[in-house]
C-alpha cells in the first residue's frame, strides 16, 4: 500500500484538507475585484497574528525572499548593521547584506543557545556615532530548535536609531510574537510554516521607522519593492507584479483556521508539542541539542546518539515507517536530527513518530526501552 | 446557479483538472530524493520546450522576478544596455535596468507594431567601443497582442559581444523559440502562461556567454543568484532556498501533458484560435490592434468601438457571462481589450467567448449582427 507520509519537518509542514481544496481550484484573474477582496482580507488577518498596525505585504517568493527584502529596502551599501549568529538561518542575515555591500558586525554564539541580549546592549552602546542602520535577529532559529529572547534582545537596542529587523518564518504564530508592543520594524515570515500552505509566499511588516529608512536606501530593489507592493496595496489591494495567486487564496482558508482555533490555542497546541516530544526522546536517553529554557516550539533537535548516522536514522524513518524528518543544517548537519511539530501536526503524528524512532534506533544499535518513548507522550496527552 | 469561469486573459490561463488535482496533494519534503527527480524531470523537459542544451534554472517568484534575475546576474551600475519598447512589458525592462543602475538605451517603438531590427542594427553599428552589455528583446507583448520577430532581432546584433536576453513569459510554448538555433543568451518565462499553472513559479536559461559576463557582474543577487541556482542544480538537483513545491510538482504534470499532446501541435492550436478570435471580430466589424502579420498566437487585442468604455466591456462580458477579458494597459488601458487564448483553452470557450461579447457589444450600444462572429469561429472550426 502506498501509505500516506507524515511530514515531521520545520517546514513545508503539512496541508489541512480544506486547505488542498482550496489550492486545487480553477484559476482566478487576479487584477479582479473578487481578488483584491482576498488579498485585503488575507492581510487584514495576517495582522492581527502579527499583532501589528504597521503596513503588511504579501512578496510572491519564498522565506528568503521576505529576507532580502528586508536587506534590499533599508540598507545601502558601506551602511553598518548587526547580524545575532547562532545558526543556519541567522547566518543567511550576513550573507544577504554582505551581497547588498553592508558593513556586517556579526555578534557569533555558538548554535544551539540563545543569542546574547548583553553582547548586543555592548555593541551598540560601542556605537556611540550611530552608524550602525540595523539589527538583524532571527525569533527560532530552525536549524537548533531555538527560540531567541526577542524583547530582551530589542531592549538591548534602547533607543538607538537602528531598525529591528526580525526573520519570524518558522516562529510566527506558533511562538508568541508582538510587532507592535515590542516595537520590532521589519518582520518576515512564509506560508509553509505555521500558515499550513505550500512554500512559495512570504509576509513582512514594515513600521513607521523603517519606511523612513526606506527613503534613504540606496540598493536596488524592483521585484521586492516595498514602496512599489505598499502602493499598490493602498491603491487597489493589489500586487505590482502578478502574485502567487492560488496560495493566496489557499492562506485566506488557512487563516480562518487559525482564526477559528484561536491564536492562543495554536500557540498553547505548539507548546505541548514541544513537551512531548522532549519528554519522549528524554526518556529514551537521548539529548535534546537546547535546553528547557529557551526549546523551540516549532522543532527540537535531538543530538545524534554516539556510534550513529544521522543519515540512517532519517532514511530508516522515512523508507521504513514514511515519517519525514531531518538532519542538520550546515556546519552541524552530521551532529543532530531533527523533529519538526509545527502546523498542521496532530496528536496521532505525535505518536507515530516517536513509536517509528524508537523502532529506527533499535535497529540501528542503539537499543530504546519500545514504547517508553510513547509512554512519556501519553501522560503528557492524558493530563490534557 | 454559480456558473464556472472561463478565463480569456493573457495569464494566468485556467488549470486543467489534472493539474489541480496534483495542485491540491498532500505537501512534500523539498529536500528528498523524489523531490530532487522531479526538479531533474521538470528541468529536462522545460529544456526540450526552450530548444536549448543551456542551463536552465527554476525560481520561486512569479515572470518579474525572472526578469530581475535576467538583469541583475549580469548587467553592473553603470553598464550600457539596449532594450526594444513596444508595449507595457519590454518597458519593464528598461524599469528593470535603471534600478540596477544601467545606462539605458531605449529604441522606442509603436505600441501595437513590432520591435525594428533595422533601428537595432544601427544602434549595434555605432557601438564601436563595444559598450553594449546586453539586450533586452520581448517575445510575445502582452499588453498589445504583437509576436515580436526574435530571429531578426537577434541577428541584428551579429556577432556583437553584448548578450541577448528574451522576456518570452508569454510566449513561450505557445510561439516558435528556438534558444540554440537562434543563438539566444538569457530566456526568461513563466508558470501561468503556456504551463497552464497558477503564477509563482518562473525559468530562465543561461548561455556559457551569460556565464562569463555573469562571472564579472558587480550587482547584487541572493534570491535570484543564478550560480548559487546552478551549484544546487548541478550538485543536488536541488535549489538553494525553499522552492513553490507545489507548483513544481503541478508543473510536471503539466508538461506531461504539453508533451502528449506534442509541441508542434500545442503551436498549431494556439495558431488557430488566433485565427477564429481575428475572423470573429473583423466579422463584428471591429479591428485588431496587429497586423495578421505579426498577431500573436497568444492574446489578440481589439481595439475599442467608439463611443463605448473598455471597462463596460470588461465588466458586462464577467457579469453576465462569467468570461474574463481584460482591458489594456498603461496607456493603452482605455482604447484597447484584450482576448487571451493560451494555454488550456477549449473550442468550447472560443465559442462562448465570442457570442457573449457579441451580446455584450449589442447591450453596449454596439450593434452586431448576432452569430455573425460566430460564423466567422465556425468557419475555422468546420475546416479544422
Amino acid at each position: 500500500m502506498n501509505e500516506k507520509q507524515i511530514l515531521m519537518i520545520p517546514g513545508p509542514t503539512s496541508i489541512p484538507q480544506r486547505v488542498m481544496n482550496v489550492l486545487g481550484n480553477p484559476a482566478m484573474g487576479h487584477r479582479t475585484d473578487e481578488f483584491s477582496a482576498i488579498i485585503k482580507d488575507v492581510t487584514e488577518k495576517l495582522k492581527k497574528i502579527y499583532r501589528t498596525e504597521n503596513d503588511l505585504l504579501l512578496l510572491s517568493a519564498s522565506g528568503t525572499g521576505s529576507m532580502e527584502a528586508a536587506v534590499c529596502n533599508f540598507v545601502s551599501p558601506g551602511d553598518k548593521v548587526v547580524v545575532m549568529e547562532n545558526g543556519y538561518f541567522s547566518n543567511r542575515w550576513a550573507n544577504i547584506n554582505r551581497v547588498f555591500g553592508a558593513e556586517v558586525q556579526v555578534i557569533e554564539g555558538a548554535w544551539g543557545v540563545p543569542a546574547d541580549p548583553k553582547a548586543l546592549a555592548d555593541v551598540i552602546a560601542a556605537d556611540k556615532d550611530k552608524r550602525v542602520k540595523a539589527v538583524f535577529v532571527t525569533l527560532n532559529e530552525t536549524s537548533t530548535g531555538v527560540t531567541h529572547d526577542i524583547p530582551a534582545l530589542r531592549n538591548a537596542c534602547g533607543d538607538h536609531p537602528a531598525i529591528f529587523v526580525v526573520d519570524a518564518i518558522s516562529g510566527m504564530g506558533v511562538v508568541p510574537l508582538e510587532t507592535d508592543a515590542w516595537k520590532l520594524d521589519v518582520v518576515v515570515s512564509g506560508s509553509q510554516k505555521a500558515f499550513m500552505l505550500p512554500p512559495g509566499l512570504s509576509f513582512i511588516s514594515v513600521s513607521p521607522k523603517a519606511w523612513a529608512l526606506h527613503k534613504e536606501c540606496k540598493s536596488p530593489s524592483f521585484y521586492f519593492s516595498l514602496s512599489a507592493a505598499k502602493k499598490e496595496y493602498d491603491d487597489k489591494s493589489s500586487t505590482p507584479y502578478t502574485p502567487a495567486a492560488n496560495l493566496i487564496s489557499g492562506l485566506q482558508e488557512s487563516l480562518l483556521m487559525l482564526e477559528e482555533e484561536g491564536l492562543e490555542n495554536v500557540q498553547a497546541r505548539h507548546r505541548s508539542y514541544r513537551s512531548m516530544i522532549r519528554a519522549a526522546v528524554k526518556a529514551l536517553g537521548l539529548t535534546p541539542l537546547a535546553d528547557d529554557a529557551y526549546a523551540s516550539t516549532a522543532v527540537t533537535a535531538v543530538v545524534k546518539p554516539e556510534g550513529l548516522q544521522v543519515k540512517k536514522i532519517v532514511n530508516t524513518m522515512k523508507d521504513k515507517y514514511n515519517i519525514v524528518i531531518v538532519g542538520g543544517q550546515g556546519k552541524s548537519s552530521e551532529d543532530i536530527f531533527r523533529i519538526g511539530h509545527l502546523g498542521y501536526v496532530t496528536k496521532s503524528d505525535i505518536l507515530a513518530t516517536v513509536a517509528s524512532l524508537e523502532m529506527t534506533l533499535t535497529e540501528l544499535g542503539y537499543p530504546c526501552a519500545l514504547g517508553k518513548g510513547v509512554a512519556a507522550v501519553q501522560e503528557i496527552m492524558l493530563k490534557g
